[in-house]
């Protein structure tokens, strides 16, 4: 059971990127979150969230309400809930004041409140913040008889490291409750043929203790989550999770771009820098980009990954004309033809492998919206180029491109763009054809799907 | 009350940025979600929230589980937590086969599943997938009497306009009950001084009647909430807000970097953009950005900005040392300072300026980890780059950067170094003196806070 507490998440002012973070070290840890919750910074609410969740689960983690602000209930909520009550933690009043005098600051009082905690707790230390999480033993009327409930502080940098050190070494998994997931993340078919291809194994109903496959759409990837929950043992669950990949890759064929955890953009990067990698036997290809409406996302998307820069050298975003001209693209054609089209997103894939002394050139031109869009270019057209310094294909010379006419807003067609860069590259690597497989939101020049 | 449904949610390998969209638009309307969940994929599990949330709130919005896959269960769990009967919609299903059709696909049986909803619900047409949205009014036992239940499709490209042509014409906001919002934006102090400065502004205790003031960090940007919420009518109800929204600006003056919508690095690159873009009387002022650690992320935060292309020409990804010579960066003080050094970051931010012709240009380069760490340069160790065309200041020549220590992980490291590039240019627009205010992470030369 995993609670946000905070009135910038209810509120929708904060994306609750905590949530998936601890779910996703749940699973890694074969835990499996039940339910979700985000309440209001207010003592009532949070109060009852924590009693509701230490009835419905053996393990409780809220984040946020830690800090030294009077909006900071966590403390108060867990003290009330378990009918406790707040006593000085020494330890972790010095701790706050040695962090605060390394910053050449004294304590307040309001920070000292961070240090107070409820009895029958203890409190977990901080490295890189003031506020202390706390871990609590909450005896409870249900079947599991008591929860565990881990406080943890709200800013992500803080809330990660305290998870791995403090929380992790002190989780105690269900010995008979097993837990296997495993994803594969599938690029260039939509999900309804995705779910035709795999059959029967995407049913519900199959025989209890079969792993079930739930498929999930983001930004233009497909992603496959294999899970086996029951009680077989981990190996055996291991092998019936192996069973069904293995059935899956047999359906799906060459549209599985990777295996393992992320989901969307940022997984389909990982894959394109690792195989960029390589064996490390030969040496390791080069990508460069050229991003226009992108405005940098694709190099961000690469850049994310640690160690991308054996792989990426950078690139260029070219957002004004200008700048397209500057790096070589040609001016005439970019007058007659527009910045979006065909010719430019080649010129721009063409020229970036040039000045770069890259390998590969991913390039995008399009218009991402919600303003620019006419009517032989509706918001959403995008044109994606790629070079690649051996050569594309005898037919195609060294660079070509894509049409694509991308739906939803301006961000959703910014980060589909990125993706099907991606995925071109991808399966241009992979050894498909040019034009191979055809990608969803991919249009003939004609402009029809 | 926001519901998001869907194992990916719950297992941490979505993010779920549908809750936030929807706690936004309903602040927006005036209506204060008092509870967001995520559930997973299950019928039980979606049925038993459904039922809770419509005893808890007048008003259930619940994302996903509407599409094809034996997975969506939304549309059963609403049949059952109503006890009403499933019946097809016949002009959904022509909506669906229209929409197939279209794309050259004809509907199978498990599309047209889509088309069933429960019997005293209505079909909301989607125009950009297959999932129509589902409205019931369910009678339930709490003291509203009855709630309105949205079902709206997950994917954010059809759930977003979903929500501003189905929902938002529908809502009953309760007219007794008056919910005021503003927000306002700070830079460069920490939250713990900007506590200090606002006083019994931000107390929990205020009398009845008067609004409450909230504080959240996110990426170096902290943001006030000022909220009302009574009974007073709309105008008195603004009337309180703008009064504390002017005590906060009195205390915090110049650190008031924004007002509206939004959070962290988002909202201070949208009020870059409108800075740069002017008063409309006076042509706009240009800006490029030279990044290296960051990937391009600068330039995507700016250009996620509808309209950003009047002001942001683009820039460079130099994310190999050789584009940051091929820029134009001395390779002789790139050699002997390093790539993550003074010279090379002024260098970037100098050669980016002239490059693009902009008016202003900032450099990031430094070390995002979690490899590349060195005792004198350890990770997090970023500089800063300004380059002004009109000059900074006769003493400082055309171009200057900042050295800071951020923590957290890569992320956080390039989010962060994002952040405080923009509040410099911000700072440096609004008049302020070269390096003036010091802000959060940043350390002087010698390397100490």
């Amino acid at each position: 059971m995993v609670i946000s507490s905070g009135d910038e998440i209810i509120t929708g002012q904060l994306l609750d990127t905590n949530s998936r973070f601890l779910a996703e070290r749940l699973m890694d840890s074969g835990i499996l979150p039940v339910e979700h919750v985000g309440v209001p910074d207010e003592l009532p609410a949070l109060t009852g969230a924590l009693r509701r969740a230490c009835e419905m689960a053996p393990l409780v983690v809220i984040s946020g309400g830690l800090g030294p602000t009077e909006g900071d209930l966590t403390r108060q909520a867990l003290a009330e809930m378990s009918a406790d009550a707040l006593v000085l933690d020494e330890a972790a009043e010095r701790a706050i004041a040695g962090m605060l005098s390394r910053r050449g600051r004294e304590m307040t009082e309001r920070q000292r409140r961070q240090a107070y905690r409820p009895s029958r707790s203890v409190c977990l230390p901080n490295a890189y913040g003031t506020a202390p999480g706390l871990h609590a033993v909450v005896p409870v009327a249900g079947p599991h008889r008591s929860a565990d409930v881990f406080c943890l502080p709200g800013p992500p940098g803080e809330l990660r490291p305290m998870w791995e050190r403090e929380v992790l070494p002190r989780l105690r998994p269900d010995p008979l409750h097993t837990v296997v997931t495993r994803l594969l993340h599938i690029v260039g078919i939509a999900e309804a043929d995705c779910v035709t291809r795999l059959g029967d194994l995407t049913r519900r109903d199959r025989p209890t203790g079969l792993p079930l496959v739930g498929i999930t759409a983001s930004g233009g990837v497909l992603t496959l989550r294999i899970r086996y929950e029951g009680r077989a043992d981990r190996k055996e669950a291991q092998r019936l999770v192996d069973e069904v990949e293995s059935l899956a890759r047999t359906e799906l064929a060459d549209h599985v771009a990777a295996a393992g955890p992320g989901a969307g953009g940022g997984m389909l990067a990982r894959a394109v820098v690792e195989k960029l990698r390589g064996d490390g036997a030969s040496t390791p290809r080069m990508l460069a980009v050229v991003e226009s409406c992108t405005g940098g996302m694709l190099g961000e998307m690469l850049t994310a990954i640690p160690g991308s820069s054996a792989v990426f050298v950078g690139g260029f975003i070219t957002y004004a004309n200008r700048l397209k001209e500057s790096l070589g693209v040609d001016a005439e054609a970019l007058r007659r033809h527009g910045a979006v089209s065909r010719e430019t997103a080649e010129g721009m894939a063409a020229c970036g492998l040039e000045r770069s002394g890259a390998d590969y050139c991913l390039s995008i031109t399009g218009i991402a919206g919600p303003e620019g869009g006419t009517a032989t270019k509706p918001v959403g057209t995008v044109h994606i180029g790629l070079a690649a310094r051996a050569g594309l294909a005898a037919s195609t010379g060294a660079s070509r491109s894509r049409l694509f006419l991308f739906t939803g807003d301006r961000e959703d067609v910014r980060r589909r763009a990125c993706v099907s860069a991606l995925a071109m590259l991808h399966f241009h690597m992979a050894g498909r054809k040019p034009g191979e497989p055809r990608l969803l939101w991919e249009v003939d020049r004609a402009g029809t799907a």
